[in-house]
């Protein structure tokens, strides 16, 4: 029931295999943010009005220091930051290619679907993790206001133009199954997140729970949002 | 030699006088940091190494840092940072369009060059401030080593393609003859601007001495360079 040093079931917070374990998903949560960064931070500069364009400035600023964040964790477990995260560098610009918005209000919603796709990803995967890089991840993915930014312009852009929300649910569907097939892309090219996910849901099918749970946080996000998904 | 309240030729750091004098100063400041921030944040995403995606990213943030602090002066003031800085939101609109870099040194150069420029223009004016404004503003001014990296990247870049320098020396003329026309344009449209400028180098022909203290200043930048101003 138990080796040498640790308890069956528990995974030191620091070591080889803490480590092993947990540089990949913070490679890919430092990429995922550096992208959310620039991703942001474009949006800062379409946006419609002076005020849009500070708030999602400020998004951006503070996706760079979740990028920060990380990579005092990655330091601790003995890595660096550029050589980790550069397995997971480019795997979200075909996902940017091909669901360039068309509309500010597209520009919101796919900014809250493909980030909380990715969150939701990478949470999934951090059960899998030693305690203090699982805190780490959930610390880096508290909602900053994103969330609730984009859920009132919406909701405000919506009553102006009643077209806007079927467009708006048709525009999310696409985005999730963009976001999924990111999800997918990932799986197929990094076998280390593979293995990290079948600790982190342990049991038969772990990709296939993974997919069902990150369809149905789509559909509450889409919710809150009164869309259909 | 005094009036009822100050010593002669003081501003007191409180009061209609200071405020009236360096709110625009400072709204014209935030405008040109947050236009930073969206500059090496589109500069980020374009980057060619990983490295440099992540550096630049770090001085958009630097600069976005520079309107919470002048926000912070305006609102001690008693003014608001929006109705503040959207007098000169869109004075770099033209000046982008008109200077669209075709390569990365190209764009490296645009970020040191517009930027230096903008940055002595708000240093002389800020010499017409009470002494907290201009103190903000020396510490907003001061550099985050943006003006070294660029210097190392080009001069590497240089020693590898020699036809580089004489092609950045054209550029660089190109860049600081539209950057002082967005000067020429702030004054031409901004009196209040106009008005702490003859504070600021009280005497004959303030705007000459402006503009060739502004020409001096990019001279030197270029030699930091070994380029022909």
């Amino acid at each position: 029931m138990s080796d040498s040093s640790s308890p069956a079931g528990t995974v030191e917070s620091e070591g080889p295999v803490a480590a092993e374990r947990a540089l990949p998903l913070l490679g890919m949560i430092a990429y995922f943010q550096l992208a959310a960064f620039s991703r942001f931070a474009a949006d800062s500069t379409l946006a419609p009005t002076l005020a849009e364009r500070l708030s999602m400035a400020g998004f951006a600023r503070n996706a760079l220091d979740r990028v920060d964040r990380v990579a005092q964790r990655i330091a601790e477990l003995g890595g660096e930051l550029q050589p980790t995260m550069r397995p997971f560098a480019g795997v979200l610009v075909e996902f940017d290619r091909r669901t360039e918005p068309s509309t500010w209000a597209e520009r919101l919603l796919k900014g809250y679907v493909g980030y909380g796709v990715a969150d939701d990803f990478a949470e999934a995967l951090a059960e899998g993790l030693d305690p203090v890089s699982h805190s780490v991840v959930d610390a880096v993915m508290v909602d900053d206001g994103h969330a609730g930014t984009v859920v009132a312009a919406l909701g405000a852009a919506g009553e102006v133009d009643a077209t806007l929300t079927p467009r708006l649910a048709l525009w999310g569907r696409r985005l999730v199954g963009e976001s999924l097939g990111v999800v997918q892309g990932v799986l197929a090219d990094h076998p280390e997140i593979v293995r990290l996910l079948s600790v982190a849901l342990p049991g038969d099918e772990p990709q296939q729970r993974l997919f069902a749970r990150l369809t149905a946080e789509h559909t509450r996000r889409m919710d809150r949002l009164g869309l259909a998904a």
